[in-house]
């Protein structure tokens, strides 16, 4: 995306771009039928939970103006109405804990001034809401976006730990609350007599610890060795919410034992209670606002914009990382401006706004790649069993399924691009066909795994598509009726939820990454190599690694530790700001061009190709030998250097004509050591980070 | 070991074997220094703090006449007696739980007969424990111990498996017992109160689940990705302890908050508080026993001796199962022997006798491999890495490792024995060798990882010494004096140890895996064969492996069940009895020779070798497609195959030259796929059970 600043080029390149999809955001939604419901369950209690749990927050801190209800009740309709005439429909949207944050400082902020009061609370918030809105508007329509790119994987990745942190955190303490009387609480009912009170903290230990472990272990089931596939799959895909309500049952067994408040349970009014919709009026309220207030409401609007603006896009920025392979444009503009209709909105319903999500929006994208993982296993499966049943060869087979895999895609792969293919089949399956002189027999389906050998084909793709988010928003939206129900699950449930939040957004973010390579051992190093990992653990010395690893976790401690300031706390995002000004004059006088090229790949910074291609294996070896700092992360390295001595190897066996038959467009296998090794190390290729290049799509409409 | 009922023989064999290598047994122990102490505590709580708690078990139900001082003595007692006068120091004895059933039962009779009453229970038990020594003298000296043979794997297994099941009960009832009033106390307690004996439930639960995961994470730290050697070393050595600790440690952080009784810790008087120590007196008192209940006292006596025959043998047999590779004779008879001595010793003091004890034992025996393994490690790595800086050659290096192996045996592999040698180096490093040009050319140090080469060049080897269990034994001596310290652990904590050790005895036990077998899912079963895995899983079809699981299963279920009657449950040692003849002429009628061979091996079954070794690569993979239920095990298999591909292609390449410097005498590799799996399908190297053959050294021995 090419920075440009002319007046609504953006939001019209985006809306151009995400028309020409619209109908395939569809269709392909409902194609995917009932299994759509897995992201969707998946995505809908990530989503609620937290915006029930912030509801509760807001509660406490407005006196009861705003519940669960309102942030349940902002989150449906800014999740129907993004998921219907939004842009990127990976994107999930929900009321947020900085908007909390915000919103208990304007309650402080008019309960002090007489002139508002707690009465025109909810009015004066209207008018924030409406320059908050204004300001949307200015900088979408100048194509503020279009410095996203300069929010390098750095940025994003710092911000995804510092919220990942938030949710901890957020974990912790309501742990630690439940061995203590709640505030607005009588602190002489029964269940806060000091027995039973530390009765419910250990409860509350057994029940979130009871979920994090559950919900953790459910989510690998696919991969269990126990219980038939469908269990396994039912389990991986809906083992989350079935977690919550297994605990929440649990909760129930000292029913006759314990009285009512052990364990504590989520508090909410119903929506239909007395004073719970006072809300929705607020528009009536808002000319008694004084003008002066009126006015002064664009200082905190600032702020929120600012917020907004920066929260918005990199939560849709992390849905949309390089890694997905994604096929649709991304719309940040023309978001951008509908997040401020959005936004006002809300300030006339008197709820607070809803904007994009982390970790929730990635989280969505993943589970979506695990659902088109799944489609296309389907259909290529189909395609090779039918053509086995046929008594193909497995040149055919692999054919047939090229064709099926083809078939599926939507939009059709346009011929030259860089999207990913079906990979090349594995060099053990080719080696075992020519050994057993098969390639060109009938496949031998006693020996042949097709499953195993399609899920190795398979590129990382994803079911982007506006069911699912439209679906988890109105799952949301039915909340609210449900409350009674809701309010059935122990708070402690809530926390361990939270932790499993936080745990689930790791995995993936090379930041996370990076921390963890520096407290693994040195004998151990060679285990990140021998699994599928990022490019700049073979290019980037292992000290600059650290040093680059110890700055960004020292700013993130920076901005964590802003957070717990009262009221400046709500500037953490200019913090990440700043990082911008830092990635781009600062590191590079600390750290040289390739290897902040590899870390943290910004479109502005261009490097010459280096050129690696014509160098031996033994060259290799020797060349990464500085990386390493001691003998056995080298031989993790050997251990893929002796896959190329295996294909050298192997090579003659295998007739050249036999590979010709099986090529195809494909990139290069990441699989595969050697090939995929040497792939990346041409820079141009490799080292984009996800921050800066959407694929060649993206150049067509930035 | 021969079938011999001559009298005296299995003694006199017994003590001439040991007794060539007694002062080995020491010297062994004391020249492995230090690192001797990692084996010894982890057996010493795994002795100690299950006798406790059956102490105090007893002390509940002999209204104090017996407490855990006088478990505590035994076990020491008999411990220290055993590991520098008994035969086989491997074997680690206790007081049992069976020995404690039988000590109450034989209370109540007492109790409910005024000729005995409570005051004479004592004497009495000094007369069963006589009787009970006479029957085990007769036993050892007719040669009983030379039918142990005929107890195989089947018996083996389904007992150690229904040991592990009871020690898993007493966690959960010692668990459901904590929100309970304890019997003896006072209910009107305030920590009795519902409120606090809820929170102490759940303390118990956050305790307990807290020890047996944290315990159960830390014997696996060796190979963890994070933290130095050393820490991970030092968690796996003395994890278990430390987090016994740990625990102890965390129950006290709500001290100013809950009530001195939460949570629930142990409960022994101090052994200098009155009372404790009337025991030791009863030979004053054995004359005041009428003479009819002295003669009576032999019903009792048989039922015990029966148990502790059994008992002791299995425990011992568990020790000293084949995959160990053990060098030292057995001791069956002899130690058959000591045990009537030390029974008629424990009655004369009035303390319960201590037998053999399982999971304990073969937990010792376990433990010290690893230790072996560390201690062999560090001679090769300084041997290797000596050379290597001399800029050695790949096979000079081989040559002095083998040599410092060599040194290290004590005793010294007998010339042609099928004791496990150094084994091979790795094809792949031979193959890396010859690539590189470097077989004879001095070792690359920065890509040839000697650490790794040296763990795969190991065979499994037992540090079989005297020391540990010595030390284990005195160990527990000590506690009686440490008891004021011992009563700070929290009875949950405990409960959560008696779960540790019964999972901990599952690894190992083919019943066990056969059972996870059955639950496996199909198109996963292939992950078996990945692994090192049991001979039958290639040879036994799998329908066949589920009807023999399901036989065993029936029958575990049926002692589990006897042992729930509350008296006549002593016996369900006879139950396993039984076994014998069932496995001996009842299987037969319904398995195949050869598969029952495999499954179960017995000495006295017998079959012709088959002709397995010239079969090819491919009949063998159509051969096993037998038992395959799917593609995907098939795929396991041919994963193997595949092993043979690459070894094929990578055969010329490798001059036979330099195969032939570093062959020695050494059997054939395990980890190597098919090397290995040759030599599995020759039956009668494979399949001889770990209950029926001792290597070469017991033929002669027995």
């Amino acid at each position: 995306m090419e920075e440009s600043f002319v007046p609504f080029r953006g939001i019209k390149n985006d809306l151009q771009g995400r028309l020409a999809f619209y109908k395939k955001d569809w269709t392909g939604g409902f194609s995917a039928g009932l299994s759509i419901l897995a992201p969707t369950t998946y995505i809908f209690f990530a989503s609620a939970i937290p915006v029930i749990s912030f509801g509760e927050q807001l509660e406490r801190e407005t006196d009861g103006a705003l519940t669960a209800v309102q942030t349940l009740a902002s989150t449906a309709v800014c999740g129907i109405i993004h998921s219907i005439i939004g842009g990127q429909p990976l994107l999930i949207l929900g009321v947020a804990e900085p908007t909390v944050i915000m919103y208990t400082f304007m309650f402080n902020f008019a309960n002090s001034r007489p002139e508002l009061g707690s009465k025109l609370y909810l009015a004066w918030t209207s008018w924030v809401c409406v320059w908050t809105a204004l300001l949307l508007f200015l900088l979408s329509v100048l194509g503020a976006c279009s410095i996203i790119n300069r929010f390098t994987r750095l940025a994003g990745e710092l911000f995804g730990l510092l919220i990942a942190m938030l949710f901890m955190q957020q974990a912790i303490k309501g742990l630690i609350d439940e061995f203590r009387i709640p505030e607005r609480e009588d602190p002489n009912a029964v269940e806060f007599q000091l027995s039973w009170r530390f009765a419910n903290g250990m409860f509350a230990i057994v029940l979130s610890f009871g979920l994090l472990l559950t919900a953790l272990k459910s989510r690998k089931a696919r991969s269990w060795r126990y219980g038939s596939g469908w269990v396994r799959g039912f389990l991986a895909d809906y083992g989350v919410p079935l977690m919550v309500l297994v605990w929440t049952g649990l909760s129930y067994i000292p029913t006759g034992t314990a009285p009512t408040g052990i364990p504590r349970r989520l508090f909410s009014p119903n929506p239909w209670s007395a004073g719970a919709y006072k809300n929705w009026t607020v528009i009536k309220e808002m000319l008694d606002v004084p003008v002066l207030y009126i006015i002064g409401a664009f200082i905190p609007a600032t702020m929120i914009a600012v917020l907004y603006y920066f929260d918005h896009s990199v939560a849709s920025q992390l849905a949309q990382q390089k890694e997905f392979n994604l096929r649709k444009p991304p719309s940040f503009h023309y978001d951008l401006l509908l997040l401020g209709f959005m936004v006002i909105l809300c300030g006339l319903l008197g709820i607070p706004p809803a904007n994009g999500v982390i970790p929730q929006s990635p989280m969505h994208t993943r589970s979506l790649a695990t659902l088109k993982h799944q489609l296309l296993r389907r259909k290529l499966l189909a395609a090779a069993r039918k053509r086995m049943s046929e008594n193909a060869s497995l040149g055919q087979v692999y054919a047939s399924m090229k064709e099926a895999y083809q078939q599926a895609q939507s939009p059709p792969i346009p011929p030259g691009s860089a999207a990913p293919g079906l990979k090349e089949l594995k060099d053990s399956t080719l080696q075992m066909a020519a050994r057993l002189g098969s390639f060109n027999a009938p496949v031998d389906t006693t020996v042949f795994d097709i499953e195993k050998e399609i899920d190795n084909l398979l590129p990382v793709e994803v079911k982007e598509q506006r069911l699912s988010n439209l679906l988890q928003a109105v799952m949301v939206g039915l909340c609210i009726g449900a409350m009674p129900l809701i309010k059935k699950i122990p708070t402690s449930v809530l926390w361990g939820y939270f932790a499993f939040m936080a745990i689930e957004s790791l995995p993936g973010n090379q930041f996370w990454e990076r921390i963890l390579l520096i407290f693994t051992a040195p004998s151990r190093r060679y285990k990140v190599l021998e699994d599928y990992h990022a490019t700049f653990l073979e290019t980037v010395p292992f000290k600059t690694i650290i040093m680059f690893t110890l700055f960004q976790a020292g700013y993130l401690l920076v901005c964590f530790g802003i957070t717990w300031i009262p009221i400046a706390g709500v500037l953490f995002p200019l913090m990440i700001m700043l990082l911008v000004p830092v990635r781009q004059y600062m590191l590079p006088q600390f750290f040289k061009g390739p290897h902040l090229q590899d870390l943290d790949a910004a479109e502005y910074e261009e490097i010459p190709a280096m050129p690696f291609n014509s160098t031996t294996d033994i060259e290799m070896l020797s060349r990464r030998a500085s990386f390493a700092d001691d003998g056995e992360m080298l031989d993790g390295i050997f251990t893929r250097g002796r896959g190329e001595i295996k294909r050298a190897c192997s090579g003659p066996i295998l007739a050249s004509e036999e590979l010709k038959t099986v090529e195809g467009p494909q990139v290069a296998d990441r699989g595969g050591s050697v090939t995929r090794f040497r792939g990346d190390l041409s820079p141009r290729q490799a080292s984009k980070g996800p921050f800066t290049s959407k694929p060649s799509h993206l150049g067509k409409t930035g």
